[in-house]
């Protein structure tokens, strides 16, 4: 079958030291440091054959590019990939994805029938493959798994026909049939995962809101225009996203979203004073990547707002120290929360849910590609902000 | 001035003691224990006063009846009034309002200032007048406040021209001017009240839902009419109404209720199995006033739903015993919660942003009369089922 | 190896159909209604062997003899046993144990130390078998698991030289080396999953209570006790304890108890009242297994203190209907709340970690014995209710 | 009456801007940049008067010297003060105090019995004068109300031998009785309002901690010690501190501690986790004031240590910015919260009921002095930080 394959050398920065969970030549929790002269390229693999009792085998059928899909296959000046994370390549890549079972090990379990998985179910998969044993495993945080692998990362992933998975991470897309048919089923399913981690950051983590509570969005990429839809139906009042493009400034407003805010051109203070009434929001999300840069004004509308009791969640990821105000954050009764991951929780089957009454994520897929375009589209990506969301659906 | 009071004889049963909190011949917790032959008439009585710097004179715009009123008003075949709690008569009925404020006490602070209320704001009112001291009141409790008096049961209400409110249980309605103009504002003002009963039910007391969450709520009066638009806005993904009137459930239909089920003709138990998947609901609420019977549909949705960690809240008061089976509750995680009241927690403040984001309680009102026909219409209401919600407006 | 093994005759009440998990003369999920004439037996049986990657064999150390075990021994008048739940017979019992490992399969990790079980590791394991992939699996819920296995119940259990456990189900006891050595470690690590069901009752399920809070215990059995223990180190200002054995009390006593209630001699309702200042209890558990007796009790304390806001937790299996009076929870802003198991939530480390800081629930042990002897005391539970706890030790 | 009184001279810095709640010549919200060439003296001053219906005057038992009392009177090189915060001079010094009510308004209700306060009754009040109107007193936050007053800081204080609160802030120290007689009494009175700081912070603002966790606090004052007993008292499994006086690390072993650091002469983040077996802990207390030098320490300890989901609580001020790195709070599931204050929320009775059930904060006073030496003291507790807590107790 065809595949979407990522292979780089191992070629370690001096500084590195090869980690407790590292594999020399194979694996690191550190791939920046390591994995140089990144090539995406489309490659005839064998289909994969199920290996363990519980594992299932899915045609694929949508598989979005993620922002790690990009950093992975884009190199800084010295050829070392962007990405800084847990890699073991050559990988398929591909974690956005949603597909059909075509086969299933005697013990895999759909959690829907709570039977075993029956070709011709329409499924999409976490991408955190977590172990379920250890300690956070044990307390409830999978998305902290000590033995965690990443599908697309350094397991084989859906940018190919076909995929497995473990039974433990599928969930249905049936309840979608009641909203969409066809490919639409599986470009929304395919839109699960990232939907969970912008839920997991603001329901889980940010502890939500109340209705009529208002919330400010930092950068509307996937995960921002996720959480604008996904607050806005949890009843904020008022959805403020800040965004400097404008066509993902309108996406935000098709979302949910009731004001939206060029950063670069308008006062975000001023505008979040002025369209709560001087309160201020109760959940504010950095989903830029750029906390050092958008933290002065997060802490100047806490400081002068008169609501108190408010949370900031960090999700997006980058490597910066924020210059916290401790000062702030007791004044005015604030808080701090880190997320990452989108499993356990409930997450991903409330998704599911909250597609199935409605909520259309597919507004964010400005491109369908076929399986042969990735390469091209992920290193378009790098430089095209106007593409918001690009999905692979496969025929 | 005009004014709709309630008068009534003190002529406590044989089995009535004084409470603690009682007063001869003025007061009383035990109200259907004490007062007979009750009878509403309009009446000239005179512009009340400021008594106290916080004080507010507000000129009422619109008050709708509550069941209460009709208690209070209905006697049983002894004469005795049905309405069982704090009463202190005669008293001008009334405490679901909005109005004008037209003076205002020294030291009476609108908290959308920060400064003295002037002539002009539109205000509505808590209910209950909590002391603010109390042990219930210090830990956040307001609703559980030792030294509770009621407006319009022991304190004059708001089916007058003019009513007396302290500024610490007012709210300022100038939030919906961004939606509402004119009178359909004062309409919508005087269902702050309770829609904050309802919101205080199924948000604060039960722990409100997470997007995505299926709930059923049980009656469909103004509380549970109230809880469907409330619930359908915090991402209910089914919201599920039981309710014999057919008048009532498209109502609920307008406010956003997924299904709607009549208990006289459908099996609530199978609708709500269906239409979830099997899953049943997070988030149940009583609001019939009638636990003992739909207690049994109750148990067995949550016994046969797969879903786990669901919770039962009561709002609506009965004198009734439940047969709660604790095995269900253990087998299925779940729990039953009791509410009482509508202030404090940012209840008020909340419903007044939803309204003014788009939440339309008015859609509730079945009819708009004048301070002169309230008498009339508290009669018709003890038997009139398709009147939901009857509100009084001034000129 | 010698093993106590518990043999009853496969005798379906006429009543009784077989459920979708029961498996014909093998296993059923109502026990009482299908299992006659029950028999403990010491017998010869084989030692078990790993037959998964997962699992681990340990030599057991201690076992402790449970409530269920007493009702699975025991029949009614026409023979069949008392205990209504999950059973497959023959089966050898005991399922509160501790031992040491001896042999563990390829992928058996030892969370401790996230590598695999080396033979030596002292270790207790939960009762409850669940899957880690069904829907309350998923939402980490394990005590709700659809596809629960219950260790001395359908899976034989650790009356006996050797059991069989999964890793996941495991807990070093290595830190209770802090404070304990030779046989009394292994005496007070099998008495982390009794302590457990209660900690998950009081602490997870109940919500904990705050320090400087008050709490109300009914019943002194072993997981009344336990409870004790865990809110005295949890903060509580007084922890009062209702129980009619002498015995018990005194256990209470030492265990933490501030004040002992003997509810055939004491009025509960007044001594809750007079030691605490009128302000009752933050949190009730019924532990008593006579919900429909002590319930009116209860209902007055919360009804009569003056502190509002507290919860009942229900953690005692009990076939009655409890007369739940709604309005007593809504004036008292009070909750019910249904607690079962113990597994997850971190409840087993956070026992072991309280053991190991000095909270003794050896205390508990009545009598230590051999497994000869286990037979004749699952008899003599029956009725001595001097004996509290009985725990095997082996050589 | 004699009383301890702080002049300072109104003389602002270039940069000050008159705020909004300020008052030219006699308050502002920013100390430092106003007041000059402070002086504390004790003076004659008419005994105070009741001027509204709630109020009561107190006869003052025993007052402690707080941190703040020292920055009021400790000028910077330029003469100004230190303390930043909200001041009106000149002002009578002293808001940690208890005493005997010897008169009270009409109105002013104790809640201990739901009365009208009596002569004789023992108290302690909260320091913080909140107006229980703005919104987020309103919503129970009252630690930030929008119209405070501090006693001690802008309203006459307790180093005096008369004292006037309102009796909304004031808590009955009866319960004591049971616990402490005479003198003693009062001492532990007195360390009820920094006692409930503490409180706020580790139980409300830090949401606690479960049986069983462990805590780390960072900073020996006594906030910081108050913390080490009522996490000990919360159950904690290991209450580590780090403290650098010697004197201060013994109070600390002695209120609870299980380990102490020197952190000038150990390695904090190897003793935590060589102390929790690399689990770290759940609960993290910056009390020092320093947390641009703290932090580094608490952001490794978290990053290296397998536990996850903590909570990091600000609770001692300081004018700094923190360098928070965003992936240790997500990569480690933590969250940074902000606390500030100590009334509401169920601190002060649950303070005073942990006191009466045996914890005893009067270990921490170093030295009980009389009024007169009170300005001495003042400026000893500069520089002598063997002195942890200087207490006056009037005769």
């Amino acid at each position: 079958m065809k595949a979407v394959r990522l292979h780089a050398k191992w070629d370690p920065k001096p500084d590195f030291k090869l980690g407790p969970k590292d594999i020399e030549g194979k694996l690191t929790w550190l791939g920046s440091k390591v994995w140089r002269y990144p090539k995406v390229v489309v490659e005839e693999v064998p289909e994969p054959k199920i290996q363990k009792p519980t594992e299932v085998i899915i045609q694929v059928k949508a598989c979005g590019i993620c922002g790690s899909d990009v950093h992975m296959a884009q190199a800084d000046k010295d050829g070392y990939i962007l990405y800084p994370g847990l890699t073991g390549f050559p990988v398929t890549l591909g974690h956005e994805f949603s597909g059909i079972v075509v086969e299933a090990g005697p013990e895999a379990i759909n959690r829907r029938t709570n039977k075993r998985f029956e070709p011709g179910e329409p499924v999409t998969s976490e991408e955190m493959f977590w172990c379920g044993i250890c300690r956070p495993c044990a307390e409830g945080y999978p998305n902290h798994c000590e033995n965690l692998r990443e599908i697309g990362f350094d397991v084989d992933g859906a940018f190919a026909e076909y995929v497995v998975s473990d039974a433990k991470y599928l969930w249905s897309l049936r309840e979608l049939e009641n909203v969409y048919t066809g490919d639409k089923l599986f470009l929304a399913g395919s839109l699960v995962e990232p939907t969970s981690v912008a839920y997991h950051a603001v329901i889980e983590r940010g502890g939500g809101i109340r209705p009529g509570d208002n919330v400010v969005i930092l950068g509307g990429g996937p995960i921002g225009l996720a959480a604008v839809a996904i607050l806005k139906r949890a009843g904020a009042a008022k959805v403020i996203l800040s965004e400097p493009s404008e066509k993902r400034r309108n996406l935000a407003k098709e979302l949910g979203a009731d004001v939206v805010v060029d950063p670069t051109k308008e006062n975000l203070v001023d505008v979040v004073l002025d369209s709560t009434n001087g309160m201020g929001a109760k959940l504010y999300l950095e989903a830029t990547g750029l906390p050092q840069i958008v933290w002065k004004d997060i802490e100047e509308i806490i400081w002068r707002a008169r609501g108190v009791n408010s949370t900031v969640v960090i999700v997006a990821r980058a490597d910066a120290k924020i210059p916290l105000t401790g000062e702030v954050f007791q004044v005015r009764m604030a808080r701090v929360v880190g997320s990452q991951g989108h499993s356990g929780h409930g997450n991903f089957p409330r998704v599911i849910s909250l597609m199935a009454s409605g909520m259309d994520m597919t507004k964010i897929i400005s491109k369908v590609v076929k399986l042969e375009e990735i390469p091209e589209y992920i290193i378009r990506l790098q430089t095209d902000k106007e593409l918001v969301k690009v999905t692979m659906l496969n025929p």
